[in-house]
């Protein structure tokens, strides 16, 4: 691992690291945020997933999570969101580099390095773990869009690894909605079945659990209707007992402006469930 | 004027505002947060001037000024640092297009467009003044390297205009470094008793006074010693007894990511003194 870029920030330090990555066949570029407290001993670890089109930077330049994470003393992760480099692409936004989606792609020509669950969950935690001061039985997650699907499905995919798991306008139901039934059609076929694994409303349906998440969505997004679908969430939620608190916000998008307003509330929440 | 962006951000509106210039001859971008208070009638408005090669975008996008203008109520508006289009330009970062320095040019090819002095102190305001509910008798400028020599220097040539000045890493002397010996001669000829009304010590050892400055510096910025020497500013303001609180921060740099660990505290400084 090589640090490519390094930062004083609010006390801490905000680096860049860049490794070569088993899972998706080659680089990968990661930020990582050191609060203050990390010079002393080990942190708990808050686990930033991106949405689609965004790299490690997007978050790091305009998330503003440093202010409320050196406050709480909690280390933030922030990975890329696919294979880079050489990997397969597709001309379209959605799909390819920039739109891992955080699965295991199964379909050529994706699979072999589209391998971003493996990578989110297992590489890159064994490295974070290795590196940096982390406490690793104290694991948040969270993330936009995409990356609020990441953090869901992970999550409920992986019982007892997070704490703590919230999400900026996530992807729901990607089974139900265009951008997931391209993305899982393309990397893992025709077959619904194996899409289930990937869908957080149906994860909860097949009898996976959290204790609780908080969602804020902006009623203003434009992918609310189509694409974002958080009723239901909140409808699978109700019926499975898990408390969810969503909160609309009148007039907010998808930006950036809008994930950086509840920012510190996010880091928050985590942080109080994080503590030791 | 067209509000050409707009997003909601901390229970306000980060807006971005584009308008046909006649100090600058062309065409104009630039940003206005409002705050929630902004709703409710006139808000103080706190001026901030960006550093070489930043357009309006870059303070807009990694600041992360809003929360702490959110929470005090105050209207902050980020102009661009020169004309654009087709106004003359040069190939170095640091002179044309990215690099007006905050003066009116009187050299060729530069005079006639490069007037971002009145731009900044006369043009803009009337047009904020005329389309938001600012309390233009409540104004504060502050800004980032050739950005805190234009927030120095238009506070020190306009005595009574702002009630707050502010810097972070600031060119506080530009008659006697590289940057401000390349750019005045370039905008204002040889003649050097001219650059004086553009260089904050300058004009401090001509008379020019302001109640008090507040300065960050970062002791990792590579541009410490060749181009901002605070120490001169310090001297200026010791002698001509200017309360100057110069704050060194060591290991912080010459990026946003310093600027943004000390923004609140900037906003709050200014929100301070521009109560009504």
């Amino acid at each position: 691992m090589e640090i490519v870029s390094e930062w004083a920030s609010h006390g801490g330090r905000q680096l860049v690291a860049r490794h070569a990555s088993e899972a998706a066949g080659g680089e990968m570029t990661f930020a990582v945020f050191l609060p203050p407290q990390a010079k002393e001993g080990p942190c708990p670890v808050l686990w930033y997933l991106s949405g689609l089109t965004c790299t490690h930077a997007n978050v790091m330049e305009k998330g503003e999570y440093r202010r409320a994470a050196a406050e709480a003393g909690v280390i933030v992760v922030c990975p890329d969101t696919s294979p880079r480099g050489d990997a397969a692409d597709d001309p379209a936004y959605d799909l390819g580099q920039g739109a891992g989606f955080y699965l295991d792609a199964t379909e050529a020509p994706w699979a072999g390095r589209f391998n971003m669950k493996t990578y989110v969950t297992e590489e890159l935690p064994a490295l974070v773990a290795a590196e940096f001061p982390v406490d690793m039985a104290r694991q948040g997650i969270f993330g936009h869009s995409m990356g609020g699907h990441g953090a869901l499905t992970l999550a409920l995919s992986l019982p007892g690894r997070f704490r703590s798991v919230s999400a900026f306008a996530p992807i729901v139901a990607p089974s139900q909605v265009p951008w997931g039934e391209k993305a899982l059609g393309a990397y893992l076929g025709p077959d619904r079945a194996a899409w289930r694994r990937h869908d957080a409303v149906a994860l909860i349906e097949d009898g996976a659990r959290l204790d609780e998440i908080l969602v804020d969505q902006g009623d203003a997004d434009n992918f609310l209707e189509r694409e974002l679908r958080p009723e239901l969430l909140e409808r699978a939620c109700t019926e499975a007992g898990i408390a969810l608190t969503l909160r609309r916000h009148p007039g907010y998008d998808h930006s950036y402006y809008f994930i950086s307003t509840f920012m510190a509330d996010h880091v928050r929440f985590h942080a109080e469930r994080l503590k030791s």
